[in-house]
This record gives structure tokens, sequence and C-alpha cells, in this order.
């Protein structure tokens, strides 16, 4: 089972392979970034994220995705640019026809890290031992679009033990 | 010269396909919403909005597209969901290689009514008579989207005449 983790940020975007093996053990299959430079007009960063995730999509063939929900704080620009990258990310997922699951950021922390509002960078080092990788998964948004695929996996994984 | 106007929304998107005839005259060429089920998971909404734009781009040809920016009041889930849809369309018009130009709510007031303030039933009016039409276009989102194309016909004929 190979779920697609995204979290959705308004430069980059991190996303995250993680495979769950029969032994229940997980792996991170592949992880970064999908930048866009900022000197480009909206519409065609907008294209950049659509492309590169469906080619992604179309090399890792994942079985599930997973996306963080979006939040505003005070910065309202911000959310704007997030939520319209956030569009295409959630259209592109629909047309390669994966099963889509959203996550709250709270959900996530309680779910790696057993606590909701846990730091980042205890997350992180959560993130690293639940994947056995050696150093913590670099930059932060691929870290935390792996917690979004793991969170999916605890999640779903929970639904099948209780039915 | 025909542009494409849109309005997003967070049911439905307004737009109006306005064309500049040679002798300045305007002719609103088609119009309406497009509307999603409220009851449809949001990728797939997404994914209807994309398709049916890209359909209409496909069928009338358009020049050029304008898009009306957006802002959050006091509801921010309104927001993101507008703002979801808005990227999904911007990304349909880059797809069509559009020219895209975009407009604050109080740039198409100006450029409509002559008046930043103006009230929505006044707006409506004047694009009723600047595109000679018996009756005010409906559903308001369809006016509203016929506006935006109209403030793009202005503005860029401004910019011709000035250089």
């Amino acid at each position: 089972m190979l779920i697609l983790g995204l979290d959705p940020g308004t430069a980059t975007t991190g996303y995250g392979f993680v495979c769950e093996h029969d032994d229940g053990s997980l792996e991170a299959v592949a992880y970064g970034v999908i930048s866009t430079p900022a000197g480009m007009a909206m519409p065609q960063r907008l294209q950049q994220i659509y492309r590169t995730l469906a080619e992604l999509i179309r090399q890792y063939r994942p079985d599930g995705a997973a996306i963080e929900q979006v939040f505003f704080g005070k910065n309202v620009t911000t959310g704007i640019t997030v939520s319209q990258a956030r569009g295409v990310q959630l259209l592109a997922l629909a047309d390669a026809n994966l099963p889509i699951r959203e996550y709250k950021p709270s959900e996530i922390k309680q779910s790696i890290s057993g606590y909701g509002n846990a730091q980042k960078a205890q997350l992180q080092e959560m993130v690293r031992a639940l994947l056995d990788l050696p150093e913590i998964p670099r930059p932060d948004d691929a870290a935390d679009a792996l917690a979004v695929a793991i969170t999916d996996i605890h999640s779903t994984r929970f639904e099948r033990l209780t039915g």
C-alpha cells in the first residue's frame, strides 16, 4: 500500500510517498518539494504544480492520497495563494482517480506524536523514527508531507482493525 | 475581440463572453454559470469546474480572459473554497494559453458605472445597457462575469488609445 502525502504551501508544496509493508513497517519511497519561481505569474505556477504532481503520480502510482487541510491565520493573502495551489493539487489527485482523505494539522500531530500540540522538531524526529531514516527528512515541507502520509496509514489501519 | 469574464464563487462560477466589434459596440455572445452539486466531494467539484470551463473555451475560442480577484470577509471557509475553485479556473485559462488579467471588485465597479462604490443593482443595469440587452442578465453571477469582461475591454481599449 503506497500513500502520497501532500503539504500545500505558498511557494513550495511538500510531497512524500510512504509504503506500508505487509509486516506493518513503513518506508519513505520518495519525498521532496514542488517549487515554483517567485517571479512566475500565478496561472503558470499553478500549471507547473499540476503537471509536476501529475508526473509524480504517473511515476510512483500510489494507491491513495492524503492532504493537509488549510487554515488561515492573519495573512489572508497567503491563504488565498495556498488555497489556489491546493485546488489544482486536488484536481491532479482526482484526475488520477485516487481516493483522497484530508487531515487537520492537529490530527496529524496527534497521529504522529500522540499529542495534538506537539512541536515541529518533535514531529520531525518522530517522522524520522517511524520511517527508520538516518536523518530528519529535508526540507521541512517534505517532512510535513511524509507526516500526512503516515497519518493516513495510521488512520486506515485503525479503520481496518476496528472494522 | 472576444473576452471571457469569470466571477469565481463558492457553489457557482459566473462566466460571460463579450465581443467588442470594430465599431466599438459590445455584444454578449454567451453567458451563464458553472454549478456543481453541493453534495459532491470537493475534488470532483473542482474537476467538473475545470472540465466545463475548458469545454466553454474550446467552444467559443476567446482571445483573452479576465477574472475577479478574491477578497476574504468574515467567512474564511468560503474564502478557501472560492480560492480552490479559482485555482483550477486559472489553470484552465493557462492550459488554453489565454492572456489573463485580474481586476479588483472596486476596479470593476469603477469601470462599469464610473463609481467604485456602486450598488449591485446599478451595476447590473449598466451591464444590461452596455450590452444592449432587453433585460438584466440572470443569474447574478453571470451578470457579474459579463461586468468583468466589459472591464477588461474598457481597460485594454484605454491602453490602446493611450499607447
